[in-house]
């Protein structure tokens, strides 16, 4: 229902479902930039209701014309309400409410990166069935425009590979592991303290997180239906400042990567510690930064970095969404969800895809110990760039190896050969190697 | 003119003014995307004339069904042409053809910075008139998406600051100073033959190439009309490598910046070399590559980095733009030119403005004559963040100092009584510095 007021604008009613930090931002967001947002748009913004669970808490940002509301229905069934915002995060009841809301013909925006990742599929055939839009680009990457661009901006590049540092959480742990040369367990309580990790980390620490935005960008860039559960994870949690400083010596820095890349045998998905070369943009992705780094066939290598949380960053994406379903309402553009149109496309184990690996391990210091450790790997055609040793302790030397590029499995195959070797006490670490380009 | 046919899609005609590196980037990426561009917009888009200036000319990768032209007329004037893309550079007569197209009915997409800088708002307003819109992504920053992301992305954002690396020849050069230790000369010829720098370079050499880029992004991001003689630039050929050295020891990179501010008194723009902070995302952009940082007060930093020249880099922004131009022909969305409200915003000159220096000056080895500089510049209000001091040949000291922020005006006047000390022998450079954030 499209009503034009007396300034010759019309009024787009907004419903949020969740008014925390990302809700009351957005709030704030609209009411501060309301007349610009009606000079570019042609209509005024008005958020009339807003889920909430409990109407007595103090909201000092609350605008008075805000009805509160502890039952979702009065949003997703109010014929004047056009756009309803999902900012209150979880599968359900979210994912049910934007069902709704889309079945009685609202556009959805939504921060919802768990639903998206694990149900995107779902809702964007509803959407379509509807002839409504959903709106997600702050599901990932907070601030940084990531969805739009690569959906508007690249439609005329071939995707090659997507890479980005898109925890937070993780990147402030592993920064200050390597500026402050602090141990795992203190960056953790000191990201713990400023409120880049929550109480329980380990859906961060373990590479889940990142995966469900994994799931989100490389089902865009590859324009596939990409799984969560395709995706092989790994934990930081093994990563010591002595790999750090190690790494540091060959010229790399370690981050946490989500990875994916397309290649003729299918697509490779992952998200694991990685040496990245110093020289590389990653690198320089500091603290609670994130960024995405990818290769298109035209474009070449581009990459998007900013902040990957936080009430406004994330916020400011959920008004651009806003925007954008406004600009399409008003030009009655009823239905541009291209994800639905993607097939499921194959994805490549990594047990045989090719990585390059850094290895750390402890050896009895006695001569020949390095000749059968060389010996084994080149028996399994793994060839090494790197080497350095050094004397750990009395009678017991570390050594680290970075391989050239292997088949995984070769490679785990002779690590476990490696392991059985009388001299070699034990395998300390192994980790990722990012190719230098 | 709208012709649907048997698959159910429109036909898109498109006109090509100039069929270089670019014009045949456009042609190659067009014809490779034909069926996914088809699937994406519902429009089959078909290049269908090219002006040239030699119509004899070997072209490898031309498309036959692309009709050759001297004279622009059967392009401009053309009814079954629906967009037209200037790729031919220059300011005139690409301007008079651009006018002419949009009086002629068509949609504009330009690479041509130079026009845009210059002749952007009467461009603007001859598109306004006649319901036809102009799209310029391609004009600054290569295939990095930037345009886009401000008019759209960050919709809901009041920028407070754009700072650019946005001139390859540049960075390509100084990059090699700071990397290899090559003499300013020594990159610039190295430039010159890998095809990063003209034959005549100046125009990069003394950042108008940058300040005109800087005028496009900063009319855009601070919702201006900006003038190319408002932007103060400054060349990079006075920076040595000796420069780079003390910069590294104090912690900067030495880089070409376009910067563009906005506080109460207005915008401050200007184009110089900086120090840059080793930590700062922008220190990490190499070689030919660019990127534009950027600071909005809800989204916080952001930055775009990738290529920002090329033949295909460049070809992926004008194919951009053209499908944003299908989609809002399709969608019959006229006009949506917002740059055409723009009043144009006052512009504090910089001797008003605050900045850092980075001062290098010989003085006679003799005690008491660090004590005389710094003495003239307490009395100027000027205090003193870093002090170096080496004695560089026989009786004669360098001295390195970088100050706090200072009014540029009182640093200057302070430099002048500085250059009168009888025990100072010349002032060898000055060069801003970036605040740390």
């Amino acid at each position: 229902m499209k009503i034009v007021n007396i300034s010759g604008n019309s009024t787009i009613n907004i419903g949020l479902l969740g008014l925390g930090t990302v809700g009351t931002g957005t709030m704030q967001i609209i009411n501060a930039n309301r007349a610009d947002i009606a000079a570019k748009t042609g209509s005024e913004l008005r958020i009339t209701k807003a889920l909430v669970r409990d109407l007595h808490k103090q909201r000092p940002h609350l605008d008075p014309a805000v009805e509160l509301t502890l039952d979702p229905d009065p949003i997703l069934t109010d014929p004047d309400i056009d756009i309803v915002v999902d900012v209150m995060g979880g599968l359900e009841p979210a994912g049910q409410y934007i069902t709704t809301a889309l079945e009685q013909g609202k556009h959805v925006v939504t921060a919802n990166k768990d639903l998206m990742a694990l149900h995107g599929r779902r809702l964007f055939a509803v959407a379509q069935q509807h002839n409504r839009n959903i709106y997600y680009e702050a599901s990932v990457g907070g601030g940084i425009p990531l969805i739009r661009p690569i959906k508007h901006c690249l439609v005329a590049n071939k995707i090659k590979s997507i890479m980005g540092i898109i925890n937070g959480t993780t990147n402030y742990i592993l920064t200050q592991m390597t500026i402050a040369k602090k141990d795992f367990q203190d960056a953790l309580a000191e990201a713990q303290a400023k409120g880049f990790a929550e109480q329980d980390p380990s859906n961060d620490l373990e590479g889940r997180d990142a995966a469900y935005k994994l799931a989100i960008l490389a089902g865009l860039a590859f324009q596939s239906i990409v799984k969560v559960e395709d995706i092989s994870i790994e934990s930081i949690s093994d990563v010591s400042v002595r790999d750090i400083m190690y790494a540091e010596e060959l010229g790399f820095v370690i981050k946490l990567l989500a990875i994916g890349e397309e290649n003729r045998d299918g697509l490779k998905l992952r998200v694991h510690p990685t040496l990245v070369p110093k020289e590389h943009p990653l690198a320089s992705v500091h603290n609670e930064f994130n960024a995405l780094f990818l290769v298109g066939d035209s474009v070449g290598e581009l990459m998007f970095y900013g902040r990957g949380a936080g009430s406004l960053p994330t916020a400011s994406a959920v008004v651009a969404d806003i925007i954008e379903a406004v600009r399409n309402i008003n030009h009655e553009i009823e239905n541009h969800a291209i994800e639905t149109n993607y097939a499921a496309k194959p994805v490549v184990p990594l047990s045989q895809s090719q990585s390059r690996f850094y290895v750390r391990l402890k050896a009895k210091d006695q001569p020949g110990v390095f000749g059968s450790v060389a010996t084994v790997f080149g028996d399994a055609h793994v060839s090494l760039d790197m080497i350095l040793q050094t004397r750990r302790e009395v009678n017991l030397a570390e050594i680290v190896l970075v391989t050239h590029e292997v088949v995984e499995h070769d490679f785990y195959q002779a690590l476990e050969r490696i392991k059985k070797i009388d001299s070699i006490r034990n395998i300390s670490n192994v980790i990722r190697v990012l190719e230098r380009s």
